[in-house]
């Protein structure tokens, strides 16, 4: 089954890495392109018996590997 | 106008964040998990007369900046 998690920092959090494509953007000829939000997703393969018990394990992975919920959020999809 | 801008290694390219991720996962009791991938978003608003504009807007984005497209696709999604 393919699952795919998106993680991206939590509203509020500053995106450093956002703010910096955004500049160079503007410096490029895009001045209009404006609140820009940087996330990774990370997809994978998963041997799970059904969507449920897949959705369930990638969400555990996400809380203990993929995503710092300190300051990340993530979503979770299954493609059947 | 939203945008989102995915950009993922071609196929073929070792992906070494993947690698790391999977191994990671295995040591923490998810063997379940297999050809991972990493990839990131980009999202941001852009002043864009319609649809069209912003797309096009976008993918000239991609290609001067977002993505290095010797070694890494992106797919364009615009809101409406």
């Amino acid at each position: 089954m393919k699952a795919r998690v998106e993680v991206f920092l939590k509203p509020g959090v500053l995106d450093v890495q956002g703010k910096a494509i955004e500049a160079a953007l503007h410096g490029l000829g895009f001045p209009g392109a404006s609140d820009v939000r940087v996330g990774r997703v990370i997809t994978f393969d998963l041997a799970a018996a059904d969507k449920a018990a897949a959705e369930a394990e990638a969400k555990a992975m996400a809380d203990k590997l993929l995503a710092n919920q300190v300051i990340e959020s993530y979503r979770v999809e299954i493609a059947a």
